[in-house]
């Protein structure tokens, strides 16, 4: 079996809670069974930000992502001399631009080969537009830099006990029912069954979909969403061979006896899919986006400015969304 | 402290899962902790169900709901000679005539003061529309009972981890953001908190508001619903002296680290509400109507007709809601 290259980690803005995380993973990598990763920039930042946790900790600068599998045990490996001096809490211009270098250069490094995959900490959107951020999120840029439309970029969460994708995302709710189509599901079921398929060693996933209506819209008394769009596209996707079931009632399927009937939930909109998860698995979440040529997974927080240096977050979906990294990018390169 | 009169139970459809879990609830009546109850109709009904759960139930014939404390001690009290002879799992119009006898009966009683309150056992409501229900649901049923307008009857979902209130029920989705304005929100905001101090024992209850975009519409970037309808209706019941805080996006609100920071949580609309609760308290869930001049619960499922009389379905939910229904009633009366 072939090693995957390390993971390519993207700083965040260096004013939140990311680097602490990063220095927090680095330190439980052994315990937490990390694979190698590296940091693009912010050596400095890392360093200051350990010390708000009370960790002192080494850096090992790296001309290569070559280098960092053997400077990973002796130090957290940081590629490139970008740096800030953040005031945590308080994001400014210079962090915003390490931020924006930190991921495209951790981008182009899995886009490359020389990175096994890129795992993203989180950034403030808002002041990323400032210097130059076009995208409404993270996983638009990497669908960009992939050249690839953005419908093909879908975000999956996962966690410990359940993973979910919501078909529309950050979209008003009065909006959902006109921008579903059978088209939509089809085509981001497609891409999630090949990615659970490709990436999470799922031969033939089981993808359970919701309806968009109470009780799925009880044979269309409440609702035809089900009936004319949702429906149609589970049939599609059925003749395809697609291991699919659905419409199924959105407030029973995350029950503790319904998890084992399913690889993935695919929910019709935001709060569908993002509130069992966040109910379930709050501090263990990873946003993970499929359908790309390169493997992308983060932590499914934000920067929580308001708690940046106060030694409270928890790494635990840091640690979960390298951990998740390795284990993909391990799978494809075998 | 005066003792509270029993509770009614009405029997639900006779061929659904109902009879069964009555049967085990007065089964488990002392290690439960169950205040006394009493069935209004379906004595051999309750029998019969029993049997398929291998429960050989002594029932106690009443006349009178006063006869049904000392009755409890030594068999299930039925009030009624009204029955049927149901087959588990096909509901036929003999069994809806006596769901609606009971469920009408048993009303009438918490009405007058004869019973403590009324705990519902689960119905199929297209069944019971056959023989002159006209209520889209039990809920409806009872604010009619009780001469009150519908709006006045609140559904609250309350488990071991979590209350939660949807502001809409059972609506198409399309159909919420019309549906919802100041006025509804305030109104069973109000009610809830009236409620919840008279019933539950929270004489400042505190109330936790969503909102119904995504992170609760981002300051007008996802919707605006959030400013033009839900703050203003936050800021009314606070200057009210309720405590209410929000609007919380719905995703984050239900974690566990959340959910010590409020009572109840409001919710837009059903899957909001619902989904939470049955992710975490499925087999445990109550259905609460606040807002009536009776107390009403009932267990948060169907009829089952698919697993009914198959000795699998949970009394859980069921002896859950006889459990609050009880503990209501002995607030009120003391």
């Amino acid at each position: 079996m072939a090693l995957a290259a390390p993971l390519a980690i993207s700083l965040g803005d260096p004013a939140g809670i990311g680097p602490e995380l990063i220095a927090e993973a680095w330190i439980k990598r052994e315990t937490a069974g990390l694979a190698p990763f590296f940091v693009v920039g912010g050596a400095d930042v890392l360093a200051a930000a350990a010390r708000t946790r009370g960790i002192d900790l080494p850096v090992s600068r790296i001309a290569e992502p070559s280098q960092a599998d053997a400077a990973f045990a002796i130090g957290l490996p940081v590629l490139g001399d970008e740096d800030s001096k953040p005031t945590f809490g308080s994001p400014d211009m210079a962090g915003a631009r390490l931020a924006l270098h930190s991921l495209g250069a951790a981008t182009a490094l899995a886009r490359s080969g020389k990175a096994g995959g890129v795992v993203t900490g989180p950034i403030a959107k808002s002041k990323l537009a400032e210097v130059g951020f076009t995208q409404p999120g993270q996983t638009e840029f990497l669908a960009d830099a992939c050249s690839l439309p953005h419908e093909d970029a879908v975000m999956m969460l996962a966690g410990p006990s359940l993973r979910t994708v919501p078909l529309t995302v950050h979209t008003a709710l009065s909006q959902v029912p006109a921008l579903l189509t059978q088209e939509l599901i089809v085509h981001r079921a497609r891409i999630v069954a090949r990615s659970l398929a490709r990436d999470f060693g799922l031969a033939r996933p089981r993808l359970a979909i919701t309806g968009l209506n109470p009780h799925a819209g009880e044979d269309g008394r409440m609702g035809d969403e089900e009936q004319r769009i949702i429906r149609p596209a589970i049939e599609t996707l059925k003749a395809e061979g697609l291991a699919v079931t659905g419409p199924h009632p959105a407030d029973a399927l995350f029950a503790a006896h319904e998890r084992g009937g399913y690889d993935v939930a695919l929910c019709m909109y935001h709060d569908q899919a993002l509130i069992p998860i966040k109910t379930l698995d709050f501090d263990q979440g990873v946003n993970v986006t499929l359908g790309l040529p390169i493997i992308r997974t983060s932590p499914d927080h934000g920067t929580a400015f308001a708690i940046a240096g106060n030694n409270t977050a928890s790494a635990g979906a840091m640690i979960a969304a390298i951990r998740m990294a390795g284990e993909c990018a391990a799978r494809r390169a075998a």
